[in-house]
């Protein structure tokens, strides 16, 4: 059965960006050394259509799972704002990718199967869209913050992952900033560690 | 070799206590779900002098191993105020407490060997006293964050453990807030999870 999930890296002390981000800083200040145990595997960097990265190893294996799950995105006009500016031209998606805004933009497509479509109807409709395209495969909402807010308050996760990097960030933007704590009630999946990382995993209970 | 570390449990969004703690309110709204792992463990309940209690499981084994390393604690006022309104007679500690205050006080003897040495002097002496008593045992630094925050910033801290409950407070006391990010690189020593809790222990990178 198809899910709906968030997966996203954090610091130790629960930011997914530094300050300051933005089209000519993604991430933020320092933010990329969140992903820095990404960027070393092949998995990940495929996705980017970039050479080298390691395999054979619990993080480049849980990467292919993640991507693998995937049939379609839902991600917020900042992130997109700031991942056009950034993203190769082999968007790191490869299905469709649904961009909460208000903003009238015809469909962009993208080498590598990624095709952004822009809206402004409410996140239950996008959903539904977003589940037609994925099929028996997943919905990733891809992030930022308030994007994956609005989705738990909504009572719409079933699942999430948070990869922890062993970094602090100390400010910038948090996770779970603004969400009510009894919007989101949970139980441990699966906790997996590398020497780089630890993935911990949630199913969300109604 | 003694160590100072050291080890708190926290909500999965960084949390060691729920908001309005204080002598009526121990560990803040909501904050004793925090170590709802905890008290179900004979090796903690024993600790408080509490009956019953699980065995033979992950939690318990860690909670019997930190309590075996600690030598000495130190802890600030606020958590030594809300404690001493709420510890049984029987304090949780079994060693020497050195509680960071201004005012004066003999040292406060509880049964199970606990005794609280009360002092105004910097945290260098203060950890110097408590390596003294600690001999080859470690010196827990107990809390509260900015207890934790003061041994951070002095880059006395060798290790510390988070246990995260998956449960999220939305308010409170942040674990690492305003902690310079610069003032502690660490690497991942240990993960150990269980159904009830995730044991993440880090090694403090000079």
């Amino acid at each position: 059965m198809s899910k709906v999930f968030f997966d996203v890296g954090t610091s130790l002390d629960g930011f997914i960006a530094g300050p300051n981000g933005g089209r000519a800083n993604p991430l933020g200040d320092g933010g990329i050394k969140i992903h820095d145990w990404m960027f070393a595997q092949k998995s990940f960097r495929q996705t980017l259509g970039m050479e080298g990265g390691e395999t054979g190893n619990k993080d480049n294996d849980i990467i292919e799972k993640i991507f693998d799950r995937i049939g379609a995105n839902i991600m917020g006009k900042r992130m997109f704002v700031e991942g056009e500016a950034n993203w190769p031209e082999k968007a790191p998606f490869g299905v469709p990718v649904y961009v909460l805004t208000h903003q009238k933009r015809d469909p962009w497509e993208r080498k590598g199967g990624t095709v952004f479509y822009f809206t402004d109807e409410n996140i239950y409709d996008v959903l539904k869209k977003a589940k037609r395209d994925a099929g028996e495969k997943d919905v990733r909402i891809s992030g930022g913050a308030d994007t994956i807010r609005q989705f738990i308050d909504a009572g719409l996760i079933e699942e999430f992952s948070i990869h922890i990097a062993p970094i602090l960030l100390s400010s910038g933007v948090r996770l779970f900033d603004g969400i009510d704590r009894d919007k989101l009630s949970f139980r441990i999946l699966e906790v997996i560690s590398s020497p780089n990382v630890t993935h911990l995993k949630y199913r969300v209970i109604k």
